[in-house]
C-alpha cells in the first residue's frame, strides 16, 4: 500500500508530520508495509511551480493508495480579492479531479473534553453526528465571474439528480449502521436547488424504511446545532451549507484541532483536519495534530478496512486525553504545564 | 402615523397581536395618536386570494409608515417542493418591492437569561452583536429554474459593488457608534461574489479609520459566533450567509422567540421577529411574544425616532424577566408554574 503524504500550507506541514508518524508506528506495530511519497500542493506549490495543483502531484495523487492531507490557504490570497491564482484553486481541482464527491465528518465528542467546549456540558453528553457533506457540486463548481463592466459579480449554484442521489445514499447507508436518523438539510423555501435535493431525499426515503427521515431548513439546522446537539445523528447536505454546519459543529467537540475527515468518491481517498492552514498559529509548535493523526485512523479504517488499527489510534488519543495531555486549544487554566503539549511531542 | 399589522401565519397571528397590544399602550401611555389596519401575506393569503402578497397588501404597505410583521411559512410547502406557489414568495416580493436591503439583527442577551442558553454563561456573558444581513440580493433573488429535462437545478448569486457599498455603509456607521469593530463575513476563497464583497469592503475602510475592520470566511465565523461570542461587535454579511448566522446567534440571547428584526432601505421599514410561523406549537398559547414586543420596541426608535418609548418597552421586557416570568422557551425547572406566561398573559 502507497500514501501519498500532502502537506499543503501553514499549520498543514506540522500537523501531517505527526499524522504520518502515527502511520509509521501502526505499520510497525501491526507488521504492515505502507510506503510514502511527499508532494506539493497550495501556497507552497504556487511558490515553487506557479500551480496551487501541479501535474505531478496530481499523478501522484491518482497513483496512490490513500493521500494524508494537511490544509492550503495563505493570508496573502485573502487579503487579494483579485488574486487570479488562489491555493484553494488547487484543493477544489483535486476534490474534482478525483471525484471526492462525499465528504464524512464525524463530529465525536471525547469523553475527557466535554468540559473544553463552549456548551453546556449537559447539553453535549452522548453527542454523536457524522456529516455527509456533498463536494464536488453546488457553488463551488458552477460557473463564477464578473460582468457589468467588472462591477457585478456572479456565481452559479447547481445540482443534478444524479449528484444529489449518489450522496444521499451513502449518508442513508450510513444511517442504517447508526442511530438510524438522517437530517437532510437545504433551503428548499428558497433555493431551487435545494428543491431539487429535498425531492430527491424523499424520494430514496421509501428504499430504507428502517431510517427516520427529518428535512430541516439550513438556518434552523445552524440553531438546533447549538440548541440540541443530541438530535443530530447522521447529516446530508449540500456543499456550501456543509462547510458552514461542520466548522460551527466542531463547537461540540471542543476544538477544530480535534475534528478529521475523510473524502472519499470514485477513487482515492483522502483524509485531512477539517482546520485550515491557520498562518495565525503556524511555526509555534501549539496546533494540536490529534485531527491528522484521527485522520490516519479515517485513512486507515475506510480505505484500507483496517479497523482494528484505526481503533487502536482512537484508543491512544483516548489515553492520551485521559492522561490530561493537552494542546493549547482543548485545555484550560487547570491544565498543568508538564502537560501542555507542542505538536511533535503529542505525535 | 399608520402602523400596518401583517400577521402572517402560524404563531405570526399570536405574536403579533401582542406586538400591537404593546403599541396602544404606548400610544396612551405617551399621548400619540397611532392608526392601525391590518393585512394578509403568506399562506392565509394564498388561500384567500391565491396570491401571497395580494396587491392590496402592498399598497397597504405602501401608504403605511411603519409595519409590524409576524411570520410566514407552512409545513404543506415544505414537504412539496415542486408547489408552485410559496407563502415565502410574498415575503421576498415584500422584501424587493421595498427596497428593504438593510435587515438589522440585534442579538443581546437580557441578563435574567444568561442561564438560558446551551453556551455557558461564563463565555456569553457581555455579549451584544449587530448583525446587518443585506437583504434584497444574493442567492435570493437571481435567476434560478430547472434544465436537462428537468435533472438539473440552479440558482444564481449576484451582487453589484453598489448593492454592496449600501449596506457596507449602514454598517460602518452603526460600527462607530458602538464597540468601533466590524467583522464582514464572506467566503472570498470561493466566491466571486464575496470577492466583489471583500473588494468593497476593503475600500470603504479609510473613510472610516475609527473602525477597525475584520474579514472573516462564513465557516470560520459560525465557529468563532459559538466559541467566542464577545469577539463581535458589528457584522455585515450577505443575504444567505446572515440568515443562517443570525439564526445560530440566536443562542446567543437564549432562545429564538427574544430576537428582533428591522428591515429597513429606500422607504416604509418592516419590524419582525425572526423565528418563523413554527406550526408545531401555533394554537398552543406557548409562543414567546417578545420578539414581537421587542420588534415594536425597533419600530418605535427606528421608523418614527422615538427612542423613549422604544426604550420603556425594553425596560418593560427587562422587568417581566426580572419578575421571573418566561414562555416555555426560556424557562428552566425551577420556573414556578405561576410564572409560566401563555402568549396573551405576557402582553
Ligand atoms: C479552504 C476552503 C476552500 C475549504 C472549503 O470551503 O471547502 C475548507 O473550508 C474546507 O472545509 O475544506
Ligand atoms: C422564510 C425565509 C424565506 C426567510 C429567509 O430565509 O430570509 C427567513 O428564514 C428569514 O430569515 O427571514
Amino acid at each position: 500500500k502507497n500514501i501519498l503524504i500532502v502537506p499543503g500550507d501553514g499549520i498543514g506541514q506540522e500537523v501531517t508530520e505527526v499524522g504520518k508518524s502515527v502511520l509509521v508506528k501502526i505499520a510497525e506495530k501491526f507488521g504492515h508495509e505502507f510506503s510514502y511519497d511527499e508532494a506539493l500542493m497550495g501556497h507552497v506549490a504556487i511558490e515553487a511551480t506557479g500551480n496551487p495543483l501541479p501535474d505531478e502531484t496530481l499523478e501522484k495523487m491518482r497513483n496512490s493508495d490513500a493521500i494524508l492531507f494537511g490544509a492550503v490557504g495563505h493570508p496573502k490570497y485573502d487579503n487579494d480579492p483579485t488574486a487570479k491564482v488562489r491555493p484553494e484553486q488547487g484543493l477544489l481541482k483535486m476534490r474534482k479531479e478525483l471525484g471526492l464527491y462525499a465528504n464524512l465528518r464525524p463530529i465525536k465528542l471525547f469523553d475527557e473534553l466535554l468540559g473544553a467546549s463552549s456548551i453546556k456540558p449537559e447539553i453535549l453528553k452522548g453527542s454523536d453526528i457524522l456529516f455527509f457533506r456533498e463536494l464536488t457540486g453546488d457553488i463551488y463548481f458552477g460557473e463564477k465571474g464578473r460582468k457589468n463592466d467588472n462591477n457585478t459579480a456572479y456565481d452559479i449554484a447547481e445540482y443534478s439528480r444524479y449528484e444529489v442521489e449518489r450522496i444521499g445514499r451513502k449518508a442513508f447507508e450510513a444511517a442504517r449502521t447508526r442511530g438510524k436518523r438522517l437530517m437532510s438539510v437545504d433551503k428548499a423555501n428558497v433555493l431551487e436547488t435545494s428543491r431539487l435535493w429535498r425531492e430527491v431525499i424523499q424520494a430514496l426515503a421509501p428504499e430504507y424504511p428502517d431510517v427516520t427521515v427529518e428535512h430541516q431548513f439550513v438556518d434552523s439546522a445552524a440553531m438546533l446545532l447549538i440548541k440540541d446537539p443530541r438530535r443530530f445523528d447522521v447529516v446530508v447536505t449540500a456543499n456550501l451549507f456543509g462547510d458552514i454546519l461542520t466548522d460551527e459543529a466542531s463547537q461540540i467537540a471542543g476544538s477544530m484541532g480535534m475534528l478529521a475527515s475523510a473524502s472519499v468518491g470514485d477513487s482515492t481517498g483522502v483524509y485531512e483536519p477539517i482546520h485550515g492552514s491557520a498562518h495565525d498559529i503556524t511555526g509555534k509548535g501549539i496546533a494540536n495534530p490529534l485531527a491528522s493523526v484521527l485522520s490516519a485512523a479515517l485513512l486507515l479504517d475506510i480505505s484500507f478496512g483496517l479497523k482494528e488499527e484505526s481503533d487502536a489510534i482512537i484508543a491512544a488519543v483516548d489515553k492520551l486525553l485521559k492522561d490530561g495531555f493537552r494542546t493549547k486549544d482543548i485545555s484550560d487554566s487547570s491544565t498543568p504545564a508538564h502537560l501542555l503539549l507542542n505538536t511533535q511531542s503529542a505525535g
